[in-house]
């Protein structure tokens, strides 16, 4: 097994060959992954059996079994995951902005890769695939660490796509797993500087904590969602409790699923009703402050860190508040920056709501669970930004490159 | 003296206040500190003075004292540098990008403030009001930390500009100054995650090291250029001295002076005399490879890590190379990612080392001294990354910003 750092050196001699490739050439690796995986289909299948049986063995929920189990409908979904990235623009070589100054230079910014990419996640083993295909098709070798619980899925589906990508003639070293799913491993690559160029964290609250606090390498924040939802004083409590419904509940495992309710104190005694009913049908737990306890008998009183927790479950806190400026402090003070939105009809609150709430995505009566790469008609991500450095929000293609001036002279001196 | 966290709670405050703001109030107060600077401008030339005495009493050279030195003329030059940002375009509120989603939801990416910018800066007082107009401009709340060497100087700057904040209504913490100028401060700063939402070194590469080992807050790194100038087999001899003593001796200080030079084995014999004879002007101190050495008898031969170094001086280290793939490699292994020139008369050797050479900004015929805001037409700059996150190149107002998605609905569940 290599070492992390020789890992790094490797994905350094892979990207820059990697660079020089064109569209074509790297639409044709990813065409040969997305076979690949077809072929290889009943090899992932018989590795995710032996995650599914490790995990049954260490009594994992049933949930999370269904998240880790690979079927062939699974793995042609991940397949077309991949072909649908390489159908997507080349991110690299644009041309972003162009001059010519008047002592003759000529000066181009493109975009370039960012080189190699760290990517640590969690999730199902499909994120191995998604991944690896957003990162090739950005020219960007790629360095993947999943989590204990996937180890041999991802293995199995690494190799396939590293034989892939020499089939296509390509360094099979533009793709690599790390094996070693313990720790060290993950705060390894968090030290590797000068070797991986961009770390991509996509997990859980934990994990983005420990890679703040660890990472000595460029990072990218993904994943945590403590999103609010504010209900106005002038909201259509309806459509309010049909839009808290879908975001609390249709997904509650996901970092856009909403978390935590505000609600103006002169609509509360009206809405809170309504909605605590509607949410109910999902057996939605909800804690109250103080006020929202009295409005909603049998409420459990919210503790003071419920306020800043993603529940991902089907959980919610529930505040009243005096203000939309009590709304906007509240979620300053308790946000993830993610995404929030506020339910209203009154124009000035919700361009105030829209200007003054600093979240990578914010909305006026829709459901926060829209943000989502697909969802704004961008393609595949990588993960939410929740970030304010080179990106935020759903990070796909177009954000996982840099850019580069180019300067055509004819001699010119300072 | 307010502890460092304290003072990123004061920002954090004040940026909210600030972020509300239109491009005429932080105009405002733009003009009020720029007159400001010019009605204070005995009191800062008497706080300087301080700092010049202790620099003499320390022995700082010449060309430091006169760096460190403050007259009318340059403190009516930090005044029009703070007003010539005021009048560039305001960088927040531009609509990047637009949609309306077949579903009817109405997705705008807008850009916003990063919030609040450290600054970690060694160089000259002026970097003081720069650096703060830029953050102000872009509606960012600033802490500065400049050099022992200038404290006095840089704390009568703040006071003035402090009081021009308040004059124009604004609250003084969108500026503050860090007067412990001890490294514990940086290291405070550097750690001042959720506080800080970027933090800027600037200076030289001692300090950019410290902050990549021990930042936890996103940084933007600026400045370290080890800048190498390749001259090709195909090169205009004239022209490639031209540049290079320009490169070199223009201003050896800077990030953008090259450093290093690279010439092809075909042409060394007749170019490097050439070039050596046009450095000597300058009484450039050459280090050499063999191949050097042996053409040009007398220079000191390079020891490795000459190749690494950034001199800052004039000195120059100078290589032979076999071929334009030994100089793109050598450059991938010692360069800063900065700034690097092709000389050349062949199109495709020019055409190669643009597309390959990995930095900020690619030449070919010019000098590396032209990567700067100014040169490029961009305006003030605060440093010039050489990052591949976020920004790279000249670090403009246009930079000092964030971005956000601002979704407008009508009810719309997923």
């Amino acid at each position: 097994m290599p070492t992390i750092r020789a890992m790094g050196e490797r994905a350094q001699a892979a990207r820059t060959q990697l660079a020089k490739l064109d569209g074509v050439a790297k639409r044709t690796a990813l065409e040969a992954i997305a076979g690949g995986l077809e072929v290889g289909c009943a090899e992932i299948i018989a590795a995710n059996a032996l995650d599914l049986q490790a995990g049954r063995e260490s009594s994992m929920s049933a949930a999370l079994l269904d998240r880790l189990s690979l079927d062939e409908g699974r793995i042609v979904g991940m397949a077309k995951g991949v072909r649908d990235i390489s159908a997507e623009e080349d991110p690299v070589g644009r041309v972003l902005w162009g001059t010519v100054r008047p002592n003759g230079l000529r000066i181009e910014k493109i975009t370039v890769p960012l080189g190699v990419v760290g990517v640590i996640f969690e999730a199902r083993p499909n994120v191995c695939s998604d991944a690896a295909a957003l990162c090739l098709m950005a020219g960007n070798a790629c360095i993947l660490r999943g989590g204990k619980e996937a180890i041999h899925s991802n293995t199995a589906i690494a190799e396939v796509m590293r034989q892939a990508l020499e089939r296509s003639g390509l360094p099979a070293d533009c793709i690599q797993l790390v094996e070693d799913t313990s720790r060290e491993s993950a705060a390894e690559m968090m030290g590797l500087t000068g070797l991986i160029d961009v770390l991509i964290p996509r997990g859980g609250a934990g994990l983005i904590r420990a890679v703040v606090e660890n990472a000595r390498v460029p990072v990218i924040e993904t994943g945590a969602g403590n999103c609010h939802i504010y209900v106005d004083k002038s909201a259509d409590i309806g459509m309010a409790a049909e839009i808290i419904h879908n975001a609390k509940t249709s997904r509650p495992s996901v970092c856009n699923a909403a978390e935590s309710l505000l609600v103006h104190r002169s609509v509360a005694v009206e809405a809170l009703p309504v909605i605590a009913e509607r949410l109910a049908v999902k057996k939605v737990e909800l804690r109250g402050d103080a006020a929202a306890c009295a409005i909603l008998p049998g409420t459990v009183p919210a503790a003071e860190n419920d306020w800043g927790t993603e529940y991902g479950a089907y959980v919610m806190s529930v505040k009243v508040v005096d203000s939309l400026d009590e709304a906007i402090a509240h979620i300053a003070q308790y946000s993830t920056h993610h995404s929030e939105a506020i339910i209203t009809q009154n124009y000035a609150a919700a361009e105030r709501f829209l200007r003054e709430v600093d979240s990578a995505a914010v909305y006026v009566n829709a459901s926060t669970r829209f943000t989502d790469g697909g969802e704004f008609g961008f393609g595949a991500e990588i993960g939410i930004s929740t970030q304010k450095l080179h990106a935020r929000g759903p990070l796909g293609l177009a954000n996982l490159v840099s850019e580069k001036y180019l300067i055509r002279g004819s001699g010119q001196i300072r």
